[in-house]
């Protein structure tokens, strides 16, 4: 059973000062609830009962049994799948450890389907960190963690003031980002760690960040003449980091 | 003045009987429309006259000059920027002449966003047809349409039967996929030209096509040890759109 508190609980995790303010996120769906379950410890599951009869291992989550239209009420999702839970949201680390891997920072990344889809390129390719400005999209949104498809599981998203964290590096760390005139991507040198940095939809990298990047990259056209339009900020991390990961 | 008659008219072009039927497409906006004045003679314009007055070339063309107002009730986008054109559907080729270039085949991709997002990466690997299956979802939605960006002027989408395309194909064309058991696409020789196929969001490449693929790719991953879980098939698509135009 479903209380109207319960209901109106989980339902304010749609809003992000709520999120923020009760420290925790909604997953949904056996996906990507059980890539959660194997790393981090749910505060509360709402599931069916079969859904709770497949468990094998104990937890110390407040357990909801509902029924499938208990579900369909409580559920940010058009088809929800067994399960809803809320996890308590990871907190970022005081130090950022990341210097001798390769991560991904993302400085005003808008969109939340853009952010979910490289919080999945990253995981595909083995990038554990990602690093947001403030601007960039909330990744603990329910549609944002749906749309990551279980890979939140994997990759730390952590959101932090990009230009105060550049200044902390080294002046010779590896900084990347792609720019219409950097250097040809495909022939360029790329270090096996640094900051590979993508920036908002519209208008790129934003000027403080951009003055911090040693290394201006360039995916290069093939279009015979024609004006070159940008490509979508997703499609453009998928080949930059496919880049990084094949040397 | 927009008559009911004609935004009934318009409206309909939301479905894909009606756009067959008419043999039309719908686009929108000053940069979408422009990049395929640039190629297609329009059939029908709805526009501000503040876009009418700025055009420079003569054109056959319906004209209707429209208010913002007017503009906003027949267009298909929240924020409908100045035009709305009417343009006849490119006819398939009686014959596909492209053996000598790079072509992708879409076999039932369904999502129109994947799509839109993959005539813009086509565009820009200068990648010129794309041949797609009966299944895959409708280019000339005007949805999908305006999320090419404009790619759609550049880029020739025909629907086929793609198994009878491949059988009239020589034994030794090169027809490519990415499967999870495939040879590494980093390590591969590949060819300059040939088909790529991509296949449907959840099922992947058809039975009766994959039995005709004679390069089995694969894009490794680089996680340590989870599940290998899939790549987005417009993300896989610029990946390795981006291996073949690097060599």
């Amino acid at each position: 059973m479903i209380s109207k508190n319960q209901l109106k609980f989980i339902r304010q995790f749609e809003q992000k000062k709520y999120r923020r303010r009760e420290g925790l996120f909604v997953a949904e769906g056996t996906k990507v609830v059980g890539d959660l379950l194997q790393r981090y410890q749910p505060k509360a599951l709402f599931a069916t009962s079969e859904w709770l009869h497949a468990q094998s291992s104990p937890t110390d989550a407040d357990l909801f049994e509902v029924t499938d239209d208990e579900l369909q009420r409580i559920s940010f999702q058009q088809h929800p799948q067994q399960v809803l839970a809320l996890f308590p949201i990871p907190e970022a680390p005081q130090r950022w450890e990341g210097g001798k891997k390769l991560t991904l920072a993302l400085d005003g990344v808008q969109d939340p389907g853009n952010l979910g889809t490289i919080i999945r390129i990253a995981d595909w390719f083995g990038i554990e960190d990602i690093l947001c400005s403030p601007e960039t999209a909330d990744v603990w949104n329910p549609k944002v963690v749906q749309a990551t498809m279980g890979s939140i599981a994997r990759v730390n998203v952590y959101y932090t003031d990009l230009p105060n964290l550049l200044d902390t590096l080294p002046s010779d760390f590896p900084v990347y980002g792609t720019f219409l005139d950097g250097e040809n991507i495909y022939t360029q040198q790329l270090s096996d760690y640094g900051l590979i940095v993508m920036g908002n939809e519209g208008n790129g990298i934003s000027d403080v960040v951009r003055q911090r990047i040693n290394h201006r990259l360039l995916i290069p056209d093939f279009h015979q003449g024609a004006t070159a339009d940008s490509l979508n900020v997703a499609i453009a991390t998928a080949i930059t980091c496919s880049e990084f990961r094949r040397r």
